[in-house]
């Protein structure tokens, strides 16, 4: 497990982070480029300290902290830099609790740097844990919330300094709502932090040892394309993935609605007529093989660069790329029935039933 | 200048309230109702105190509470009562101030009651003066924003405790889109309580009085059918406004939309064939006969029963109904280059320019 993130893993942590991305939670590399130059900084730590969940104090304050929005939004609209921190120091405000723990919402994308960034400008540690095992597009999506803890305070900051807090919100899905018209008022992209949470919770509902998974998947990537050996059997090896199509791009359809990126990719085999469709809610949500689903939420589907093992997000698709698709199963607590409620295929409007990929 | 409102007073200034709130506003007899059980509780006092503009300190602490949303839902969906305190109370946590004076946000309709609710519930005076001097649809209206009092802390609590707090909101129009959006996630109704002020502030942004006006206009509603004159031209004594068209009901059309009751109503001419139409956005905005406007906002256009002169609000428009439409002139507050910006013709959507209604 790691135990610390310094400069020499920003690079190796953001390819791999953009990897269990699936496609969404934006570009990390944004996040990667300001975390170095704080981290660089002499008024900062030259570090940040990764906890294991398991040695967390059962009554440890915890929160999330991240960006929401459409990741096609966080490309162009530049963050200021202290959103999340600004949104940490207003959950605190209101609930009277000093954070001592940072979570990340989501490993996936921009939002595995996000917290690591607080973490370097407040001094705290950051749990090597997430609430997504990946990145999905909705706050209740976080297993936070799908294991019960309370949408009690939540904080949103703009680039400009606007600021909303929300209190005892009554559902998380209400928190979405709430939150997301915020952010769409906001021109599309936020910092945020929520919920309040002690450690025995954060132990109860994350989704375990993530930031470490996401280092050692880019690591793999690295070390293989330095060893000359194929970076996609290595990711395959580190996070129990399997390729599920190779192809080349044919077509993407892209637009914003109403605060998210959607849309759909077309790829063709290189070697033959197979055809592969995938739809996207900022993140990949499903793989069908001339029709039939090959793979599907919260299963992780995440397309990478067929030759060099790079992740391609959502908002780079063009066509033309060959690239891989692989599929990577879902961790356990994705895959419950209580979470399938909130994060399996009817809860994005798809009829089919999830039916699990296995590891490989 | 009225000094304290008790029991007594309660019916008049609903009815006065009802009559400047121009049809918008809500009704404020739900609010009536709560004040009466209040005032009549041992546990609080028995009237609230009213306090002229003018004698407050330079640096006493106020804010204005009220009730946000389509008047259409406030009559079906009854608010818990203590929305507006819970408000007052988050914008007390995150600015550190103590509230010490209470100011209606509008002095029109539900808004007139809300204020002395929070007053009897806290034990806190409400000052005689308002943020409207009748009532509008958006915050940003409020002559408080108008006149440069900035966006610095604004909470709305809805029924079930859910609550949202604004800091920094760059502009009163920004803050007037996201506390909308909140309201309608809501369910279409919030208490609020924004801005934190100062005494100078109100004085400088506040119309004067309007307490004392209210009472008054429906003290003389009142006394006149006491005394068997026409309550109507009392009325106009009072407020300085003049019947625009006497006439019938012949046509309703009310929907709700992006959170406000939208619609027109059509009269047709007791005496004559002339018709008039009058267009609203939860208030009365501009009232044209035969095509042609005589009345537009801000000028106060209001709907009262022919023979009693009782207020009809949007929400209460009938077929058939037998209606004075009166014409008041607005505050010269509301007049300024300045405030026709945001409270003219234009920002209604309407070409016709502002043609001011004369006082009688």
């Amino acid at each position: 497990m790691v135990e610390t993130i310094g400069p020499d893993e920003l690079t190796p942590l953001a390819t791999g982070a953009a990897i269990l991305g699936t496609g969404g939670g934006g570009s990390p590399q944004v996040g990667r480029l300001r975390l170095e130059s704080i981290l660089a900084d002499e008024d900062h730590p030259d570090e940040v300290t990764i906890v294991d969940p398991l040695e967390l104090d059962d009554d440890a304050v915890v929160t999330s902290v991240g960006g929401m929005g459409a990741p096609t939004i966080g490309v162009e609209k530049l963050p200021g830099g202290d959103e999340e921190l600004r949104s940490l120091r207003a959950v605190e405000r209101a609930s009277g609790a000093t954070v001592e723990a940072i979570i990340p919402g989501e490993i996936g994308g921009a939002n595995s740097m996000a917290p690591l960034v607080v973490g370097a400008l407040a001094d705290l540690p950051v749990i090597d844990a997430d609430g997504m095992g990946r990145a999905f597009p909705e706050l209740q999506m976080d297993t936070f919330f799908i294991y019960g803890a309370p949408a009690n305070y939540a904080a949103l900051t703009d680039e400009r300094g606007n600021q909303v807090l929300y209190t005892d919100i009554d559902s998380p899905e209400r928190l979405e709502t709430l939150a997301r018209n915020a952010t769409i008022e906001f021109g599309g992209r936020a910092g945020f932090a929520f919920p309040v949470m002690d450690g025995a919770m954060v132990k109860e509902t994350a989704i375990r040892h993530t930031v470490s998974l996401a280092l050692a998947t880019g690591q793999a990537v690295y070390d293989a394309r330095r060893s000359g050996v194929d970076p996609i059997a290595a990711v395959c090896e580190v996070t129990g993935g399997s390729p599920l199509f190779e192809g080349k791009i044919v077509d993407v359809y892209r637009r914003n609605r109403e605060g998210f990126a959607v849309g759909a990719v077309s790829l063709e085999a290189l070697d033959g007529d197979a055809s592969l469709e995938i739809e996207f809610q900022n993140e990949f949500l499903v793989a069908r093989e001339d029709g039939e689903a090959i793979a599907i939420v919260p299963d992780l589907i995440c397309l990478v660069d067929r030759m060099t093992g790079e992740p391609i997000t959502t908002e780079e698709l063009q066509y033309g790329q060959r690239v891989t698709v692989l599929g990577i199963p879902a961790p356990e607590k994705l895959r419950t029935d209580r979470a399938l409620e909130v994060i399996g295929p009817r809860a994005f409007g798809y009829d089919e039933p999830f039916e699990p990929l296995d590891g490989s």
